[in-house]
């Protein structure tokens, strides 16, 4: 298992090296266990793998924890039998928001074994978030009775851009008191396991087609609309990075070409136009105390018209923006999550004509949207999916 | 190797499937048998899979030509030895457009053996187009002395969107009289081998990865900007068809909301403001005579101020809609192809500084701008190639 993000960035694209060519046998034999524990001589048999080839892997995952070994014996002979470890490996999921911090404990095969949250304080420095997480994640394992050494590996999600050069968070992010953090090493030190970091809109995509109802599709687009606006990109059936991992940023596209100045320095951006922070400016002018998303969820819903037609608004030029982003990758599904998800068909509906006015009319036509069903607990998933995906468990 | 364009359409998407697993084993063992001919022993042990499974895939690839195959002795005992055929196995490459036919043979390890041009009527019928294409491919190997069946395979891309699921020319094509036919399967009837069909744009992206300078590159779009614009993509190092293979469609990506109605039906796209046809347009009015694309290479190139402006702002528009993909997909290269690509830095320059205007910081900053070198020959070359990669010889 690649201990940084960096290493383990290279996986996907190049199919024909070493390293990928071991970690895609690696995953035929977990795939060959989750029906149950096998002798490495059968494994070699599905796999097409020869028994050195499966017994080098079989050693490699049993030093990471990942399966135990036993001798038996077959028609006669002596054998290995192989088991996934299922408590005795667990995978972290941490989802690190604004103003709250969530921590998932997961077994191998896709189960939630403990989860906790906790509120932090706006502009929070990351020191502080990582030393909560700490404590909230001993905590989970001592309740559960869970030793430390079953810790496997942790994700974390960020809601901001990446680097993965550098494994900092860039600019742009809607916790700029992260900006410039090595969030990967800072995280590796304060939990000592194997750590991935990555996006949270990249891990609401993760969790869509791993835990969630969207499993098997190949090609998948999580949108979250919040404070920020970010997308998360699954390509081919694998989380999407491109070049330096910054990707999904469809809230920085033009829509306004002389628009509202946005954060990134830009003009018009979709995020000045349809993200809630904008929702809460529009909606609050004249009023003494901030809306929450929560507000304009419920207040929609009630049938205030000034909510709803800010909500229309901002869901029109969401489709717009999706409309381009459907001509160029051609999605199968575009989930929407985020603080919003529970205004349902009256966010989806604007969107959806947005898209399809915009969008060449096949691909309005075949791209499926829908609601995220995850809710806030999405990013905390797709955390702990990111360990099981380092690990070759693609899914349920 | 697949024999329709839906079959192979499902590999890269499972990567843990059967027929996946077998293309990886494949692919590793074209790689192998590149540096020279090969025991079967020696390519068991140099690709960790099983004799068993080796000899299945050696077997596959003789039935089609791939490979030959002969008894040898290895350290005293009885072996098979296995190599690649080179001109015993050739890839066709047709490059159908809108006024000419452009035919290539090539040899497994890309090399070209041979090819011609010929020009075709504007508004010619598809069955005109294929019957040409069979001419000028039976003149060629006759020419080149080699035998019809040695032809492995053909690929051929038609400039305008295919959609996958039905293997016809989708709706929004540069050739209006090919809309709706089943070019994969006329193909093969005309042809009589397995033919891969795939738009000019994803062509010309899997030819700058392959035969280009960009091999190695990962994720890679090519621009073709012509009488329409479109964009090719390559993904985590695979061609990306998406969920129904219309994909890069940036020409019709929205520029100016209430602009210029396009031929797709909306308004404000791309094309309406940067493609050939336009500029046309624009440097034409009360001239007699058409201009040609060549003619704006020539007059921009001489320093004419009217056709420079054209292009200036052509190039920003396109800029713009680069900034936005970019900001979704962050590739690492963009190469720039079409009748323009003669302009050089006089059409990738606005194209920069669009780009880097509309674009995330980091993300601007970072995506390298190339005009492509392949010319008029990057679709058949892709072509070709496509062909290979359905064989698993991914590049040089």
């Amino acid at each position: 298992m690649p201990a940084t993000q960096r290493s383990t960035k290279s996986h996907p694209r190049k199919p024909g090296s070493q390293s990928a060519l071991r970690h895609l046998n690696q995953q035929r034999i977990i795939e060959c266990l989750l029906s149950g524990p096998s002798t490495q001589a059968e494994l070699s048999r599905q796999t097409g793998l020869s028994t050195a080839t499966v017994s080098n892997i079989v050693k490699i995952m049993q030093d990471a924890g990942l399966v135990s070994t036993e001798p038996t014996t077959s028609s006669g002979r002596r054998a290995t039998n192989v088991r996934l470890n299922s408590n005795g490996a667990v995978a972290v999921g941490i989802d690190f928001g604004r103003r709250h911090l969530r921590v998932v404990l997961a077994s191998l095969g896709y189960h939630v074994i403990a989860e906790d949250y906790i509120e932090l304080p706006l502009g929070h420095q990351a020191e502080e978030g990582i030393a909560a997480a700490v404590l909230l994640l001993e905590k989970l394992l001592q309740e559960n009775g869970i030793d430390r050494t079953a810790v496997v590996g942790a994700g974390a999600g960020i809601p901001g851009p990446i680097d993965r050069r550098s494994g900092t968070v860039a600019q742009g992010a809607i916790l700029p008191e992260w900006v410039g953090i090595d969030i990967l090493h800072r995280l590796e030190e304060a939990l000592n396991c194997p750590v991935f970091v990555d996006n949270d809109a990249n891990l609401g995509a993760l969790s869509e087609v791993t835990w969630g109802p969207q499993s098997g599709v190949s090609n998948l687009m999580f949108l979250k609309i919040g404070s920020g606006i970010g997308a998360g990109l699954i390509l081919n059936g694998f989380p999407y990075y491109g070049n330096v991992g910054i990707t999904g940023e469809i809230g920085h596209a033009t829509i306004h070409e002389h628009g509202l100045v946005c954060r990134c320095g830009n003009r018009g951006c979709l995020e000045t136009i349809a993200s809630t922070t904008t929702m809460i400016e529009l909606l609050g002018r004249g009023q003494e105390t901030l809306l929450t998303p929560q507000d304009i969820v419920r207040n929609c819903l009630a049938g205030d018209s000034a909510t709803q037609r800010v909500v229309d608004d901002a869901g029109l030029a969401v489709g717009r923006a999706l409309g381009n982003v459907s001509n160029l990758i051609n999605p199968e599904v575009i989930v929407v999550g985020g603080p919003l998800a529970g205004l349902g068909d009256l966010l989806l509906d604007p969107i959806r004509r947005g898209l399809v006015r915009h969008a060449v009319p096949v691909v309005g036509e075949t791209t499926h949207l829908a609601m995220s069903s995850l809710g806030a607990r999405a990013e905390a998933l797709g955390a702990a999916a990111l360990v099981f995906q380092h690990a070759g468990i693609t899914g349920r």
